[in-house]
């Protein structure tokens, strides 16, 4: 028997080039894929934006960087100050193309299996409507969100801020499904979800299928969710059903869920085992390294300046986002010359929880010249957001507040 | 000298038809021209939609009733359990029409004329932005939603539930911008917003100005607000500059505004003299009658069947709104056999403020056959939504929860 049915050889998708990968549609989760063919831009830069690809026809295209059809950014001076990010301005980044748009013809018959618990079974979105519902608002951010910061320029989408949104999910809790279903059965310690992208043909599924897992823990607060920002969610962001864990990195929000499964093991599946991994500089990811998976405390600043214009000199409200991942924000502080001084933001706006993000604003006097305006975000357990990146090789979970300066001209 | 300096005779709006007034492109708050020219649907019944008119062809139609180019509401069944209602769902109600997209050409050179303070100057919305920040969600809701409940038919748009929405807005506090021009003067009661819009030739202007005052006391919360939802605030919803007042209906929260006034006495235009007043049934709006300002303690069911397909029977998730205007809402509770038994509901997903609206759910086992599910909000003063609305001329202010009943049949 062939262990690998696929006449495509697996070593085309494991040591392949990027050119093969990016045929077959494929982004670049995968180390190997976009060392080789994936430019980077140079830190800091605006990316050149092509236009929108039609299945993201309806979002602002003012407001979006478009790196390729699978990886869009929000333009750091298009994020608003009231909290929410829109649909139409909320980045995308898909590991695998869409599916087809016929998956949303009949969103109340897509089905999902549930596995690991006393009674599996398969369930209709229809069903899950009826089992509960609660309503979550979270930071959604890609895992490499800040990448574009690296100088080490790693491969990958170098992302600035905007691969990050704060967005509002409405679901059944997944702890609610289970409790259903006789609860989780024992001995299992993830929860994995599997997106039911349609697989590219030629390659082992193991390689290239969307499936992640969580500590089993994360079901607390996991959704399965059919609403984003009050309406349906859009193919682009998952729909019909997607699966949400709040506080983790998009890849484990877990889009066209068709499988959430609670299972002793984490998944084997190469975006698991090797993707998404803390590995060394110039290293290569392997399942001893941390996997990307849980948000630290964040904070940037979106303006004034960042649309590249010169700022007016006087009166300015410094404004920008922070999060904490699983803990909610404590402070904000600003600084208006690198670092050395900072003063304490006010947060503003509704508290929309925990994993929601919060506005901050201070007032302040800008004279004229050239400033460096940076945000450092504390989080309610002590948490302090750190100057420095933590480098790794795949440019994943950058925090660093001297990263995500801004230098404003000040007329 | 001629008082009233327009070719067309003032009386041609005083007492002209419905279709004079159409002809000038302008909506029915004068109780007058509805009276003689608009249809009125059947009370609860699903109005026929036209097609979204062209200022708004970003809308979702899916979601809209279109009674008019200037009347638009959301369909019940469309409003999502995840709070917010995008800005694609939102209504649309103007009483003049939208002035033209060029006004959005350079949103920072706005102008807004600021009276009746110490200091009095004109600011752009570029100055605005500069001199403080504030963010606010809140119900934006028209003061005729529920109308179409009236078995009295009164003339204006019948609208059902969908004249309402909760939204996020951004802007500088009005309070703000009155402290920095040294503070209201003396002797002024009331806060006077000006819109912007185009008026009709030939018509005298304080007989078509949208032109709203309120105690000057909601100066409080009160925000002069470039942003809605995340994003600019469009054409249809007022941008670039809109004032907003927290608590109190939308006509009270002027498009387009260009010009805030702290005043001694209420506008004199007609939509505030004559407009928006609860008149007795079947008379004519005037002064000496309330008009139409806070609003009050007020809910609705979103689903279950709201959508006219039969219920499956057995679990089902009762879901709905709930706001109380002035006040947060304290309780919900639901009724499945049309107010004789009820149930208190739990408020679900994020608590923005005491101005927005917090989603409910209750849990219940729905059997075959018809069910008139019904929902009740206390506020926490204590005001309890009361169960008939209170007749009026013009139709405003329904929160009877009886009017607000929906009928389901389960299968």
């Amino acid at each position: 028997m062939n262990p690998n049915p696929i006449s495509l050889p697996r070593r085309h998708l494991l040591v392949g080039s990027g050119a093969s990968l990016a045929a077959a549609g494929l982004a670049s989760w995968s180390r190997g894929a976009a060392a080789a063919g994936e430019a980077v831009a140079p830190t800091g830069a605006t990316a050149a934006s092509k236009p929108l690809p039609p299945y993201v026809s309806w979002k602002d295209s003012s407001s979006m960087i478009v790196h390729s059809s699978s990886t869009i950014e929000t333009r750091r001076s298009a994020f608003g100050t009231s909290v929410l990010t829109p649909a139409e301005q909320l980045y995308v980044r898909n590991n695998l193309p869409a599916p087809d748009a016929s998956i949303l013809a009949d969103r109340e018959a897509w089905e999902i299996s549930i596995e690991g618990v006393k009674n599996p079974r398969t369930l209709t979105l229809s069903e899950l409507k009826r089992m509960g519902l609660e309503t979550t608002a979270m930071v959604l951010q890609c895992s490499g969100n800040g990448r574009g910061y690296f100088p080490s320029k790693p491969s990958g989408t170098p992302w600035q801020v905007g691969a990050a949104g704060c967005v509002v999910w409405s679901g059944v809790p997944v702890r609610r499904v289970a409790e259903a279903l006789g609860g989780m059965a024992q001995g299992m310690a993830f929860m994995t979800g599997t997106g039911g992208e349609k697989l590219p043909e030629g390659l082992d599924p193991k390689s290239v299928i969307v499936e992640r897992s969580v500590p089993a823990a994360a079901m607390a607060d996991a959704l399965l969710a059919w609403e984003m920002n009050g309406a349906p969610i859009s193919l682009a962001h998952g729909g019909p059903l997607r699966l949400i864990v709040p506080g983790y990195t998009g890849v484990n929000n877990i889009k066209y869920v068709k499988r959430l499964a609670f299972t002793a093991q984490e998944s084997d599946a190469k975006i698991m085992s090797h993707g998404y991994r803390i590995s060394p500089p110039g290293g290569k990811g392997d399942p001893s390294q941390p996997s990307v998976q849980e948000m630290s405390v964040k904070s940037w600043i979106n303006g004034p300046g960042t649309d590249g214009k010169p700022v007016a000199a006087g009166d300015a409200q410094i404004h920008g986002v922070a999060f904490g991942g699983l803990h909610p924000v404590a402070k904000v502080e600003v600084s208006v010359d690198g670092g050395k001084r900072w003063t304490q933001a006010r947060l503003v706006g509704p508290d929309l929880g925990r994993y929601a993000w919060r506005q901050f604003v201070l007032a302040a006097r800008l004279p004229a010249g050239s400033h460096t305006l940076v945000s450092r975000a504390t989080d309610t357990a002590g948490n302090v957001q750190p100057e420095q990146r933590v480098e790794n090789a795949g440019g994943y979970n950058n925090t660093s507040w001297a990263d995500h300066a801004v230098k404003v001209s000040v007329a």
